[in-house]
């Protein structure tokens, strides 16, 4: 499989492949309704409705042409919509959970109840952004800029893990990583280099799959080889990296913020580390986030 | 004095005052020597050029129309050059420090001498970075994304007051400061918030001088003002800060990094907290950020 380097690819790789199936929390809000209308248009989704029904009756008439490719289950409250939603993947008849007009809390919640949620015990929960921006030729998985406040070793590990598997469903085999630092020293004043000195070691004996990995590196030598060479950098991974892992929350907000504020990045977002992927995008997110984001849930949850 | 809000109003702002007194260290690479040469054809620069005056010789035929306003004073070694340009700031005849060819390492130990150097005691060495970008109709003074690894309160506070003594040159007299978090709660998970809120309780005693700080405000709130009304902040900076504290040093060098790989910024860096500006641009730089960074060390050291 080639590897996707854009957004547009992203939808044509849907193109002919078993319908994903949604279960959709309180998606009667206008976005969301209109992102998986979207969606069963260009045919690679099935949407289950989890909510009030009454306020679906104004879809009705959308909804009509797509007979056959959607239901709607009765939600008595945003949990309880919640933990039906969650319900459904557990039963094997959803691929993936989409966050409607609900709180991220409320969904979390079901998605983390110890007896009936879908987080296996020993995994984490994780974020994962997908960015492609003008300046550079390849998509960027970064993590994580909003879940995880201050990763353990264990954890990034995990967040490298789960960019790698999202990068297989992307086509990128052997997807390069890079641990974000301000520096390119390993020192004890920055504990999180020494992370990442363990990172490279577990790497190195292959623990951690086909992956390629190297750091610290600073953010515009992962991206900019020549930035790499004035200062003097020889890597596998400066200026092609695939995965950009940041050292914490803090760092991680920041590149986001920034890149939607200042820079012409297309992205998507999703939750990783559940029996399925999560996708919960806010109301501050752009519509054609929104819509990039069910896209990404879908190609990563595919049959 | 009206607000400067781009670094061509800061060149005009220049014209017919005093020149400025430079002294310069190992500045005869192309780079720093020509950003040196056109302060002095613009008019508003002086320079001492400190260092190995045999590699001089190659810009005397373009030193010679400025007769009188420059000096060539030999230094031994890079260490000895340094030494001298920090005693020339002591002895009353330059205005600033500018590195050239050198380590910034072999600068600073001749700046924070305990004996010879220009620290006052109490006072911290920081860093600002001052940026202009299109999707912004203010410059943004940005500090710490280079120096103070973890700022503790006492650190915060200074890099407050250095970028509102720069503010103030720039004739911006009541600065709006963001201090910059992930979210916009305060909680005891994030000591930097905690800092946060006791630097708001000093700002409204008084204490920082005419500033109007809020935090913690994430980016994209501190200079948009739509998101944050998206978000529901009500905020006497959300929209329109001047002055951006970040978190550490990890966070501010991505957005650092972010705004000059992935965003059309123009931008100028200097190290302030020593009895002059410090102008210590590194081979990285473009041209333009070193001639920026001169000038507004020019302007901040202005008599």
């Amino acid at each position: 499989m080639t590897p996707i380097t854009d957004f547009q690819q992203m939808a044509a790789r849907m193109k002919g492949r078993p319908r994903v199936r949604i279960a959709a929390i309180e998606a009667h809000d206008d976005h969301s309704f209109s992102a998986l209308l979207r969606a069963m248009q260009e045919g690679y989704a099935d949407v289950i409705f989890v909510g009030n029904k009454d306020l679906m009756t104004s879809h009705e008439a959308a909804l009509a042409p797509h007979a056959g490719h959607y239901e709607i289950v009765h939600g008595a409250d945003v949990d309880d919509s919640s933990a039906k939603a969650v319900a459904l993947v557990r039963a094997g008849k959803a691929d993936l959970i989409m966050k409607g007009i609900v709180n991220t809390d409320n969904v979390l919640r079901a998605v983390l109840n110890k007896e009936h949620g879908i987080l296996q015990r020993g995994r984490v929960l994780s974020h994962v952004s997908v960015m492609k921006n003008p300046a550079y030729d390849k998509l960027m998985f970064v993590s994580d800029v909003a879940v995880i406040p201050n990763p353990t070793l264990e954890q990034r590990v995990q967040m490298i893990r789960y960019c790698a598997d999202l990068c297989a469903k992307f086509g990128i085999e052997q997807p390069r990583v890079a641990l974000i630092h301000c520096t390119e020293k390993v020192s004890p004043k920055f504990p999180v280099t020494l992370d990442y000195e363990a990172i490279k070691q577990m790497a190195g004996r292959g623990e951690l799959g086909n992956v390629v990995v190297d750091g610290p590196l600073d953010l515009k030598c992962a991206v900019d080889a020549e930035a790499a060479r004035t200062k003097g950098i020889s890597s596998p991974v400066a200026g092609q990296a695939d995965i950009i892992i940041v050292p914490d929350i803090e760092a991680g907000n920041v590149f986001y913020k920034t890149m939607t504020t200042f820079s012409n990045t297309e992205l998507a977002v999703t939750l990783v580390g559940a029996d399925c992927p999560v996708c919960v995008t806010s109301r501050a997110d752009e519509e054609q986030t929104k819509y990039n984001s069910l896209l990404m849930a879908c190609l990563s949850a595919g049959r």
